[in-house]
């Protein structure tokens, strides 16, 4: 949607029926008294990285200081979803709220948007940055995209003020067949992915040697330049995501080869950031969220990340697709400590909304949950239920701790999609590696399930198919 | 070795040829001012507990509040191993700071001590409680012995003043075969494991549903009660090693069921330990070393912990098997840090020795290395080199990053041993999984391997086998 035409009939107050914690009622009443005060907000996303590739989530080899001293100072969340266990339709959920299969942005064989794909976020759609736009923020997107690169759809025709970055993947764009050894040992000329400010290509092929420094150098920019309003800067790194590259501050650097040097570089800039706020004094209004898309990819063998503990990786409903590390630091206003319950990356849809005073769009099913009362209080996440979509279809839903698969298909071996009748049953808590299928045992947990999913597809209307439109 | 008679032979002074370092020295001097203030040293060891088991090394729904402090506040360690992948071996190495195969407390097929062997660790062994006890110390080991059970075997006869624990692992003395199910859900009367104190059996069967407790109440009034002397307590938990059982205030009580109860209690025991410390005033001169003896028993499904990003667990040779989280604190004297160095659980003997100024025999060979350079400053670990053996026989070699496999045996899927004839090589920092073999690639590595293994091999005298002997 334009941001110069945001329909006020999205945004009628949800006072009524809506259950506004008592924490997020708080706040909103002090800043009607002070607007000034409203937090300011950043998300930090990255690309492909998997649930074990942090320090503080027991990676052996990366080393992620400043990452891991936010963790401690804030909360480090343990059962954080995507939206989606690839790229596009996360990112969809993530700047919606809902899961994509609302705003068609996923489809069964086509899994993201290609630079042949003429769909995008539709117009529709209300996005984070359009919601905090009503509420005077000033916003930009820095870095990959991915949610359309047609005109219409890019940020800055959807509540973005400012834009810099790649519309899509890093790995698109490729100037001839490259064989696994070369995409391994990459040239970033090897790859002709457009570099965008606002709406017009600044560079092709981008340098990707030096692209997540110039996302932090443009992000520690954002922040310094907006003294007046409160902002949200959504930072969505390009990296880990294969081809990898590393500046030269940071390559050969790091105990973990070329992948640690990448999240290491990343890391370097979290606390680069960190330091802004601090020296600008806005740290303590200002919340900074950090999570990923979707979990590692398996096929770059080295080059991709590790989920840990958990199973299988990107493209998978194993939880290794999906479940995500993810920090949300706010001085002075989130209590420290580890969260265990469940949550998804389009809770910081809701919550932010809740958080900045603005409304949450009635007109439609938004999924997001506000997470505030567990950030700013000691309460519990509200969200029991999480919906594992492969494309258009229910592979899984977790519910509490246990979740039921219908259909798998596990990316690390090449497996082909199988379906499960009985469906296979895990509980999560007890077994966060999904070893031990307990369906046998527990037919009424099975049952239990699945009336949920029946609650979630009774009122479902799939969204028009965005990813198998063409470029004519 | 009667704690009585230890030869002095065995205590020639080291200061000709040794290493001895400059942070070590440092202390040494100035220890022989002031005996008092020799440090304390309290070792606590877990048994089967995995890699990915605490909140700090990235388990999910266990939550170890204590541990992650005390790893926050010193030194976490990402490359630390067991002397084996089994219990009696482990021990062994740990408490002689020797490769087991030099003391024979190890056997291909009998892989550990059971309750009809008459063998245990020789005599001729200087124990770490030993060579402490030359110092002054007060010593006490308090839990799991599982290094010989007749008399002359027990930790009083091993440098121990004070004994307080079982002899051997809690699922020995069945009263009767056991089910699978059976074991998942135990009852303490099916076991008939004695509990000693000293060298008499106090009760039997052990009452299991206490004993993490009481362990721990043990150790406190050990603290408490050694007002004068400088004091060694060797904790070594029965626990998580099955049958799981936790006291009423833990049972219940953590997300990731039994197991997570069980070691949520040894957290806590460890929070009150240093809370006693510090009442006593005394935190500042005691170093704190955590760590366990191999890594989970998948054989136990749920009930069997986890070894994180690691391949495989209990009695492999794969760092499943073999690498443990380990921690060591001491306020104000180890620098904070997280380290991806090299380190081994025999270490622990040889920088126990140059911290309190005890010497290391050097009529025999000590595998164990000096770590106080990189406790105390902030210097690299010596040890560059770790075997893996499976019980008397050599299956892999690591040395700095990369690992080469010449036998590997896959415990969690039941595999029998496989020869790799060239061997599998890994590089452990980079993928520390174990998934990706570069042997093809690598032929210069693998040479330099083999000869860090025959340097080794050179010079082996194994020790006549203690596994083997069985009670007339």
């Amino acid at each position: 949607m334009n941001r110069s035409n945001i329909s006020r009939r999205k945004f009628l107050n949800t006072a009524g029926g809506a259950t506004l914690s008592l924490a997020a009622a708080n706040f909103l009443s002090c800043s009607r008294d002070k607007s000034e005060q409203k937090p300011n907000i950043i998300l930090i996303f990255c690309d492909d990285l998997g649930y074990g590739d942090l320090g503080s989530y027991g990676h052996p080899t990366i080393r992620t200081p400043n990452l891991d001293r936010l963790a401690a100072e804030g909360q480090r969340w343990t059962n954080f979803y995507a939206a989606a266990s690839v790229c596009t339709p996360s990112r969809a959920g993530l700047l919606t709220g809902r899961y994509p299969i609302r705003s068609g942005m996923c489809d069964d064989n086509i899994r993201v948007l290609f630079p042949w794909s003429a769909g995008g976020i539709p117009e529709s759609e209300v996005t984070l940055a359009e919601a905090l736009k009503t509420e005077g923020y000033a916003t930009a997107c820095i870095g990959k995209w991915h949610l359309g690169h047609l005109p219409r759809y890019l940020p800055t025709n959807n509540g973005f003020d400012y834009y810099f970055g790649i519309p899509y993947s890093n790995d698109m764009d490729k100037v001839r067949n490259l064989s696994m050894a070369e995409q391994m040992d990459p040239k970033t000329e090897e790859f002709n992915v457009p570099l965008m400010r606002n709406e017009e290509i600044i560079e092709r092929p981008a340098d990707q040697n030096t692209i997540t420094e110039r996302y932090t150098e443009e992000s520690i920019a954002f922040i310094k330049n907006n003294g007046e309003k409160p902002f949200f800067l959504y930072l969505a790194h390009t990296m880990p995501h294969i081809p990898l590259f590393a500046s030269e501050d940071f390559k050969d650097k790091s105990l973990r080869g070329l992948y640690g040097d990448v999240v290491e570089e990343i890391d370097d800039g979290v606390g680069r950031i960190v330091e802004t706020l601090k020296e600008a004094g806005i740290e303590k209004n200002t919340l900074v969220i950090f999570t990923s898309d979707n979990g590692p990819w398996w096929t770059y063998m080295e080059q991709s990340g590790s989920a840990g503990l958990l199973r299988d990786g990107k493209g998978s409903t194993w939880d290794g697709g999906m479940r995500e590390p993810t920090i949300f630091w706010w001085p002075g206003r989130i209590r420290p400590r580890v969260v265990a319950d469940l949550g998804s990356t389009m809770d910081i849809y809701t919550t932010a909304c809740r958080l900045t005073g603005a409304t949450v769009p009635d007109d439609r099913i938004v999924d997001g949950m506000d997470l505030s009362p567990a950030l700013l209080e000691s309460a519990s996440s509200p969200r029991q239920v999480m919906i594992y979509y492969n494309g258009r279809r229910v592979f899984a839903i977790r519910k509490g701790p246990y979740k039921a698969h219908y259909f798998t298909k596990t990316e690390y071996i090449g497996q082909k999609e199988q379906k499960h009748d009985p469906p296979l049953l895990y509980n999560l808590n007890h077994d966060p590696s999904e070893k031990y299928d307990i369906a046998a045992q527990h037919p009424e947990i099975l049952a239990d399930l699945e009336r949920e999913l029946d609650k979630h597809q009774k009122d479902l209307v799939p969204g028009e198919n965005q990813l198998i439109k063409r470029i004519e």
